[in-house]
């Protein structure tokens, strides 16, 4: 494996730091894959085969992030499905609490939670080392199939006004719900906390950055469920 | 897309043989797109993470497939879902008739299952134009992840004799609705039959050599069995 070639950055050699990254990588490694799973099943609601394609290759993406990630994780010295364990409950919760109930909440939950993952990956990636960074943010970027959900579901509400109510609610939801679960990671994960907030010699966000932050995500979901045609 | 700049086949201005390209294009687009969804399926059935992680692979690597014949499928002038339609319920079927009961009668299916559709492509290649038959012959490639199947089934006999009739008994089953439902395409679709036997002008096999085929068909099915472990 060309991976076992790579020279970490010096900050691995700090433990702390290490756990945290671990952590970063199982937490994200495990929502794609969990996301790939359920685009999977929710591809099963699409009115035609071409949208059942188009949702399959959304989940298709999530899914090849993973194997970089899991790597990554046994070259830091840890069991990545162990690593990975911690974070199933916050993750299985998500999806449980937010089963779409046709293929047009199936679409916004996978441009609306995609997007969100994305968004809170890439506040966090300046505090991470580069090797670090430019995996993570590689791990999240774009597919070219999010344009496809976009097109979809603005169609729907230009034809239905009534199912743009219900999508806008709907989207609410899967924010809240996943603040509920992000805020319950950061209760269960010292390490990652710890990591968040920075260090003696590791700068971090003290908890005016956490809280802007958070409003920034917000912020930037509200404009997605703008440009989707939805009130957030 | 690069795809339209591809100057295809003169064999494909014949319009018979055309029609039987685009079926074949489509049935193994089809497939390949119901054996993703199956293997997803059956992933859940896996013992742990690790090893739903490699069936989710493999079944991505199926997935990955598919755009590459949805395209030329276009570019042959039909419409690649209306073309794909035909194949649904002899491979969904297929499907219904060999779900598996549990994760090692669903690993053997990823591994026969795929091993059979990638002998029954290699045989026809030989008669297909260069451009369909790299296409086909690419579509169909062997994905680093059968190992991992074969890994595991062997391990599981080794511990658990009696597994390994039940193993072998299955294998057969997967074989047979495999011939069943090959027999229902080639009834169904004339053109995609007539191309198969030939014609004045183009090369096919008699019967005789489509007994041939099957025979040879079968003893590879045999062989990887064997490979298994597993009587055939």
């Amino acid at each position: 494996m060309a991976e076992s070639d790579v020279e970490l950055s010096a900050a691995l050699t700090d433990p702390a730091y290490r756990e945290a990254v671990v952590d970063l990588l199982a937490v994200v490694a495990y929502g794609e894959l969990s996301a790939f799973e359920r685009l999977v099943e929710d591809a099963t609601l699409a009115p035609s085969l071409a949208d059942k394609l188009a949702l399959a290759q959304m989940a298709g993406a999530e899914l090849a992030k993973v194997q970089p990630l899991v790597d990554r994780i046994a070259l830091l010295g840890t069991d990545p499905f162990v690593a990975m364990a911690p974070f199933h409950e916050a993750l299985d919760e998500f999806h449980a609490h937010t089963a779409p109930a046709d293929w047009y909440e199936g679409l916004v939950k996978a441009y609306v939670g995609d997007s969100l993952a994305r968004d809170f990956y890439r506040e966090i990636a300046a505090y991470l080392d580069p090797d670090t960074r430019d995996l993570v943010v590689s791990s999240v970027e774009e597919g070219l199939h999010s344009e496809f959900a976009i097109e979809r579901i603005r169609e729907a509400i230009a034809a239905d006004a009534p199912l743009g109510g219900r999508l806008a609610l709907w989207g609410r939801r899967i924010m809240g719900e996943a603040l509920i679960q992000a805020q319950r990671v950061a209760a269960d994960r010292d390490a990652l906390t710890a990591f968040l907030v920075g260090g003696v010699d590791r700068p971090g966000m003290d908890l005016a950055a956490l809280g802007r932050m958070f409003t920034r995500l917000t912020e930037l979901h509200s404009d997605r469920m703008a440009e989707l045609g939805l009130d957030a």
